[in-house]
């Protein structure tokens, strides 16, 4: 049995354990404290070329939007997303539980259009009835999309900009930051996508880590009481260090940068093949998620050999799945693939 | 430098850590749907003798605190807890986040007495105002407590007797169960304890793994839509092996209980040390945590070679400290202390 | 200077005025425990003609939003709305500040269609990822809606029975409707509607009391804890006879559904009015509010002599705004705003 | 029948009520933006001698409470109050409902200590875990208390400057303000009080209003989004006025303030019958409410011709009951108690 199921299907990148083991029996004082996190924050600043950012590690990915949302809005605020983000959607509504609303905004292939954007702040502020709305306070993208999309250095440029006229953080959530970093239709770096916003984080989960996402605030503006408010929901570890090795080893010798590259250059291979096979796919995705869209029956007839994951219906006899490259993705499998379409 | 910080100062048990090793390229499903969370939870329901329990598997402790508390509490329901209890004042508010009042009770070094639940409970419902009060929903105890000390069974009989009496749940945090179990005080099995309460959990950070506590619902009482209502909390781990691989490996071949006896005999070599030494103890910890009083000058003396907490300050010339044992200290730790005493 | 800015610019109808100065002086217990509360809640039950039924006060409109949806969601769940519902909307987030999400569904003038919400359900339940997305709890919908439209019964009966096929409740807004039941276009009495639903709150601030709105849960289903969650939610009146007092006095004598229909007749004068004077209408409202538009400078030129308000800009030059009659509407108000025209 | 049951027995005192009938008709704009709301808030600002003052009209107590604590934390925050405060203990859990702790400290008489505050808030501050603790953000004390009490000048003098030197506000309930300020032994005016707090409430419900409450933010120093959260917490009043209208009505001719002595004076009385016929009284109550000691035989007998309320069982044969005055008490009442005792 092959696997493409998700980017999320094996535990570490073998450096990555590597580290974990290395370190193992080293006595460290808890809750991010640790000389590990200490130095993989560090690392993560050199890399994005911001010195005056600060970094925080956080568990899950759901667990940092709802963290950095709700401690950067005000209680009066919600955050605009596209209707397709990840908080918009998957999350089981734990904006919403922090007592936000999500205010959901038309996108196209997954991307909130900047135009879009702007329309919406003008007329909000423009309506005479406003204080009786739920003020956008923060906008939300994700980079890549939960799409595979990316945005452009122009898309970002236009949507801060849209922010910084209004007065609100721009947060990118980078759950799949370096599969979107390394493909070949970015036009941004790392460095640039940091002075693109106020906050981003940059996914471990999915991108050869065990678990861990580390935010990084751009620009000095954690907000107030950050740690005791991680407490607060449940998301403080005590173990800070177990995100904080496998930080720094992502970030030596651009770990976290290869790692990217290797799944996206099997992703544009996934992609090629399923093109020259003649499959139709969902969206031109330039990342490691691919959607091709199958025929039921070949699609059951895969599923005895490969592992993929349901997106949506087509129709009633296609169906669009989600075929993931990752860092433990191998070679040998494409080539299985290959045979077996 | 030695340390006994916490217990939560390494990384993880060499087994786990193998464990960890040993499945890291095996691909599964994420959201703990994996073949390895199935095998921890059947290991630990055959551990804890209750075939019909569910157990689930959360990051951290104010974590699986903050979700089971608020998943089991009706609306208008407050969870009662000893002032000095774990969700009463190290937190961060995680419970009230979550909308419900921490219902506060005084305690004798730590443990909540029966007499003084039952009195509470009597007084409310027997209060013609009790409608506007917050009603006692759930009773939350720790074992060991906050202060390193046990219940006894009859304790334990009693308080669950009470909660049976008023029809509502009685929940054990064991953050440090297994140091719990190993003491020689300790007069109750986990299988007892199983059945002394609605829902336990088995604390895995402080006991051998990275991170992670099992949660076991002792008769079939998860409550409803519970994986929704962990993601909604940002608690639903992508990797869910991470925590699945640990747990199975702390329940093969009684590891759990292993870790246990090691740190109990260790904090009773450490026990008897200071004794010797002629310090005095805050209380008579019967666990993996031991309170010496020191006096100032030697307190900081001692910290220029040995991490050790703060507790409370005593009196103007005195502190109480805390010293904790755990799988990861060494014998020799205790040596080297023995001189430096 | 006349008025039609909105349903809620003068104090109560006279009759509640004056049974509020004919109890005055009467000593009664509080929080709602009152004869007057009790005497409504009768007349009420029997005006419903649902013996079985149960009712509650609350003061205002977006508080007994808050707080039924909230009181009958599970913690999981989410509120589902027409896109232009008051929920979603012009509440500020209540609804969301308590944790639970609003699902927001297209809707046609106003309205929520019986196949949106089918299809909503059935993709939901079918999509497996389901269990990481916020459940549909239960629907909402608004009659007379915010377009001042109004359901029919078909159309109530369709949503409803899709409600029962998914086991989900069904609440209606009824801020207005007296104004609604008023309607010539209605052909559903407040008998049939308590039949068509689970709870529905009969308006009262803007049908002729200074505030007050009276829920009606029309089988028995009050949720549990209820004086305790409305004290909770900040919602429990200390003198609750106010609003009791109110009732009884708009349910005897069919007082309510007179003030209804006089609104109803003076909409109807208005509406002929903007017609026979050449204006275009937003939508053809069979209720208390119209939405004429307006040339702006004819807009402006208004203004300085009746007030009416902005409800959203039409084109360059135009201007939707809406013009509300009530209780206190006086028909001198028509004839000067004909001569005005 | 007489009752002493409560301060909110009847309905509003008949000044407030001719306003309400004077003005009924006048139309006027919704939300607190009326004419009479200004005109009140101009009035509670002349009369506390604050002219930077902010006033804000809420509906009820609890809902007053619950909204400025919660708009005044930060996410992080609780707010201190007594044991017996009334946030402690009678609001159904309505401030942990917004996420915040109430941190309980002990009391005397139901009045919080300068020295137990500032004990607190110093062991708080030099906590090497205060982080992981709920943050004091704002001290909560009621004038007068749950138990009739009253601060002296100095007491809240000190408090007060507790307070500022950890820069916190203070909040001040005042539901029974007017009787407390009526008190022979209050030695603080409402002007004095101003300067002593951050922010109080004026309470109208008990005394002589049908409903409302005047929060004075003592400097300028409204919490922005005001509106926004009145309303997201379901405490926006569509009719404003009715608030408006009252308090212009309570601060005519000192109307406020001759309530307070009215039922003081009649307050005394009891107090003083209560004495002559032998009662004890559970404390020395220098406000409306007095809290005698009845045998249990006497106070059954008394019930069937006198309505007042149960405080709390003092012994197996005696019963802490309470009798309030308020505008609406009659002098007749004390006559006919005094021979029934």
């Amino acid at each position: 049995m092959i696997s493409f199921e998700s980017d999320y299907i094996c535990g570490a990148h073998p450096k990555v354990l590597e580290k974990l083991v290395e370190t193992n029996m080293v006595p460290v004082s808890g809750y991010g404290s640790d000389p590990y996190c200490a130095s993989a924050a560090e690392k993560i600043k050199a890399a994005c070329g911001c010195p005056e950012a600060e970094v925080r590690f956080i568990t899950g990915g759901t667990q940092t939007n709802q963290l950095i949302i709700s401690t950067m809005l005000a209680n009066y605020e919600g955050v605009v997303a596209a209707k397709t983000g990840h908080v918009s959607t998957h999350e089981g509504g734990a904006i919403e539980y922090t007592g936000h609303k999500v205010l959901e905004l038309p996108e196209k292939d997954g991307k909130l259009q900047a135009e879009t954007l702007n329309k919406y702040l003008k007329t909000y502020w423009s309506d005479g009835n406003h204080e009786h709305m739920v003020a956008p306070g923060m906008v939300y993208i994700s980079f890549p999309t939960e799409y595979g999309t990316l945005y452009s250095k122009k898309e970002l440029t236009d949507l801060y900009g849209i922010c910084r006229e209004y007065d609100i953080p721009l947060f990118i959530d980078g759950a799949r930051l370096g599969y979107g970093l390394a493909s070949s239709s970015c036009d941004v770096t790392i460095q640039e996508l940091a002075k693109l916003c106020d906050v981003f984080y940059i996914g471990g989960t999915k991108v050869g880590a065990l678990c861990g996402e580390a935010v990084v605030f751009t620009h000095n503006n954690v907000p107030k009481g950050f740690l005791t408010q991680t407490k607060q929901h449940g998301a403080l570890l005590a173990k800070g260090r177990l995100i904080g090795v496998q930080f720094d080893a992502l970030f030596t010798d651009d770990l976290y940068f290869e790692i990217g590259k290797y799944a996206i250059r099997l992703a544009e291979e996934l992609k090629a093949l399923f093109i020259e096979k003649g499959y139709k796919l969902m969206l031109d995705s330039p990342t490691n998620q691919q959607f091709p869209i199958l025929e039921n029956s070949k699609m059951e007839e895969l599923k005895k050999e490969v592992a993929f994951s349901f997106w949506e219906a087509y129709d009633e006899n296609h169906t669009v799945v989600r075929f993931a490259t990752s860092w433990s993705t191998q070679e040998e499998e494409i080539q299985k693939l290959a045979q077996l379409l």
